[in-house]
């Protein structure tokens, strides 16, 4: 459980002051605000604050005076255009802060995106809890064969029980000889900012993280996608949840512009225009090298 | 006047739309919401949203649970020392939208602040407005004799007078002949985004402008300064006003050690030593150009 | 001609001195250094400096100790996948340094392009010389009938002379009130800062302007596109030359993963499988609106 | 000693490769190229590349045809009021790319910093070395009784001797363990992507590190600062030793007026008045809480 009693009242009290705005409210982000949707076996995504909504998109589109709002459908419209041929800015109008709590490996591939706002809970000033990533069996898996930056089937039996017993014993060591170091009990006890050094990194961090809309997408994009490690995309899967609540007209746009799109090179364009001509492409006549064409494949569904 | 009547009744019909929402509000911003503050004589700020508050400083810094304020006094001390120590990321966590209508000049200076997000009135898409800037005859200033990037006292009699014409009447012949350019009348009509590039840089442009609060206030500090041109100042003037509204604690730190501070250089510093042991520090002695001794002379104001 | 005699001493001066270096250099770019390449009627580009080639973005993507070179295919291997699957940062590891001269409508274009350093020629602290960009006839065009931000068939006759007298004889006038007003014979003189908004935005300024090779990748991706306005495409055209011959590996790749390449909505693959399949598809059982139809007909060569 | 001896041959055989450019080459510079320029017990810095050098600022400042040298004496004036006046953007104009070996929890604040490009070593698709940062014994202290976030004097005789045996054997454990759950020798071997998260924060990661000379300026007044991690700080003092070398006028200004330079609050500035006045001012009639008090008079040097 992520959250402690204490905690959870903390959230509650904030879900239970509604006060009066006169800024645009997105009813579907709403009912999120505050709570804390688990993610992995420790981590969580909480909504602390948003700004704007699918309107907002289109107001600043339209450099508009008052809701930017001519009529939904018109709204819909214009958002998938927008997203269609890469206009980033009105996206960027739209703001959402959140809370997360995860591992500091998964930490250290997010903080890659540079382009949003960060603060996270300090281990030279803090003590850190003692909670640690475990995978759960089926996902502790195997070097993938095929790709060399990727994981293959899960491990089974025997292995799959040693490398657990490992990730475990390991975290819940370091983190005794972690307590030993900074306490203060008989000895003078070592600088946080020290003794943090010896904990693993599934240990778990947290940190405020604020972004536009349309660095979120790209984030999404990135790290929904099928290639990311399986423990960032378990928190960027439930990022998309939160985000077709919030901007639904913008999050459908996303899905088939981006997530489900398929992007197909100068050589791509080619043979697909000669096989609808009715020629037989293969990847010999193609120009492709085997991957790409694999890939190019894999885009016709055959 | 800025606005037109149904420009007016737009933003009025914003105003009157409370709607409860669970996030935080800041009492002193809402009633700024919306509304147009004149700037200049056809210019406007315009908040169009916000996020966060003075607490929601604190509570990123403390990476909270919930509203991150222990006590109102613990907090304003929080964020005091947060500014003093060039902490930038907790005042990231708030941010601000406005609607600002501003002289193209003042657009190509503002812009050159990267980290923000922009929407501008597109004049490829759109017609823009017969409005452009003429100053009040107390700013039409000659050019500094001291300062080769600045203006020194206000133009007289006949000499302002000319100017003055100059301005009004290339601005009004420039904007006929643009629309003589673009009408479908009789003709086919120039494209927009060539006929636009008859406009002189006082024509009025707008556009939607996101900022983080770091990032607004290292805008204000270099733009509130007196060193900026007057015609941007009065644009920062107006949203120090806004900001003081919004985040009372953060905006009183922001005068106290940015607005108001003063930096010392090494030399400076060592001057300063020997000045408060007693000795009697001249330019001569002092290692520093006689520029800068000009400078910390202001700074000691003597 | 842009340049005056001086200036182009200057940089045959600069031309003549070839240095030792311990860095990698680019064959292909040296014969471009500091060299003027006309644009437009006055503007230019000249490369002022760089960092990088080719294998330093697999030198990079490697992390490696030496030059990152395995072998030359292998090198071109690695930078097309990283290009197609959307690997950022081993391109941002090029840099190059440019001076623009390019008309005032234009560098607002182009400034919006924030992941950049730029500075730009003073005119509060200059004088702008008397360049004003006048567009050949053939580029002289009447507002699109069916884009509502774009160009259509050139003006004739008349219309167009017409047009051309107002942009030369505006562009003359206003100069010569800006001339007047600043002058400090037998008057004080306006300052700078003012003087200059009675310049129309066709007139000529000119800046250093450094980009990573990603972000440069970007920027010409949308501005050598047949979207952009003509007179930005001719500044990307004539900067895609010369990234040919800086990286030409990472230029073809660029060419067939993003110039040259589509991209296919989810309607859109799905489409297309239902075609390959020999469904006859059309805009009314695609599940797409008419002007979608029209971009997917257009990919598909038909 | 952080390179094998395959590595020193790969450094030796760039540093013997000078080749002609007619780019601006920094003598100083030259020297360092490639080298490993140790830090802390397995680190090291290296410059893999650079771009411009002092007249680099000034020639951009000045958006200069040519060298943009007026006088060596006339450029580093220039420099110096470019500095002590907050410009930025002429210094953004020089570029500098590193590569560097240092713990993960220091590249874990060095990441905060993020205007810069990067490409870590991927531990997804490569194997770690069995390199851990272990303090040298008078590194080993104690939590600061003063500073919530920093550490005191070092721990002495068993205590030190305990934490550094408890690092040292967490780390070998943690990656013997590591080495045997990736090890596909009698079983499948769990994926890279996964065993990596048992290794502690003091193991060592490389990466290229690209970043602009003000982002770089900006990065060294925080972390060559004395409130940040000594770790952190070795990095920061050895990078200052390159760029003093690089840019001589640009660092000797960094110096004076970042590193050594003090910024004075409003209320400072008020009370160093009165005093020069001849004012007895205290704590108590300053207007400053206690903290606040202290740095001030550290200012004065009392």
């Amino acid at each position: 459980m992520p959250l402690t009693p204490e905690q959870q009242a903390e959230i509650e009290r904030q879900r239970a002051e509604p006060q009066p705005t006169l800024r645009v409210v997105s009813a579907g982000m709403e009912q999120h605000l505050y709570s804390a949707h688990p993610v992995l076996d420790h981590g969580f995504v909480r909504v602390i604050d948003y700004m704007g909504d699918d309107a907002a998109i289109t107001q600043a589109a339209r450099v508009s005076y008052g809701k930017g709002t001519r009529s939904v459908q018109n709204d819909e419209g214009l958002i998938r255009y927008l997203m269609r041929h890469w206009h980033s800015t009105p996206f960027e109008m739209c703001e959402i802060k959140l809370h997360v709590k995860l591992p500091v490996f998964v930490a250290r591939q997010w903080i890659r995106h540079r382009t949003a706002n960060v603060n996270e809970y300090s281990a030279r000033y803090s003590i850190l809890d003692r909670e640690f990533y475990i995978p759960t069996p089926d996902h502790v898996a195997a070097q993938s064969a095929v790709n060399n930056q990727g994981r293959g089937e899960a491990l089974e039996g025997e292995e799959a029980a040693r490398v657990l017993d490992i990730l475990k014993t390991d975290s819940m060591r370091c983190y005794d000889n972690y307590e030993a170091m900074i306490s203060q009990d008989g000895q003078q006890g070592l600088a946080r900012e020290l003794a943090r050094m010896n904990l693993p990194a599934n240990v778990y961090t947290q940190w405020y993280w604020k972004v536009d809309l349309h660095n979120l997408f790209h984030f999404l994009r990135l790290r929904a996608d099928a290639h990311a490690q399986y423990e960032i995309r378990a928190y960027a899967d439930a990022l998309c949840s939160l985000v077709a609540d919030w901007v639904p007209f913008a999050y459908r746009a996303f899905e088939d512009y981006r997530l489900g799109a398929a992007t197909l090179s100068a050589q791509m364009v080619d043979c697909l225009r000669r096989m609808l001509d009715g020629e037989a492409v293969t990847q010999e006549n193609s120009g492709m090298a085997a991957r790409e064409w694999r890939e190019f494949e894999s885009v016709l569904g055959r």
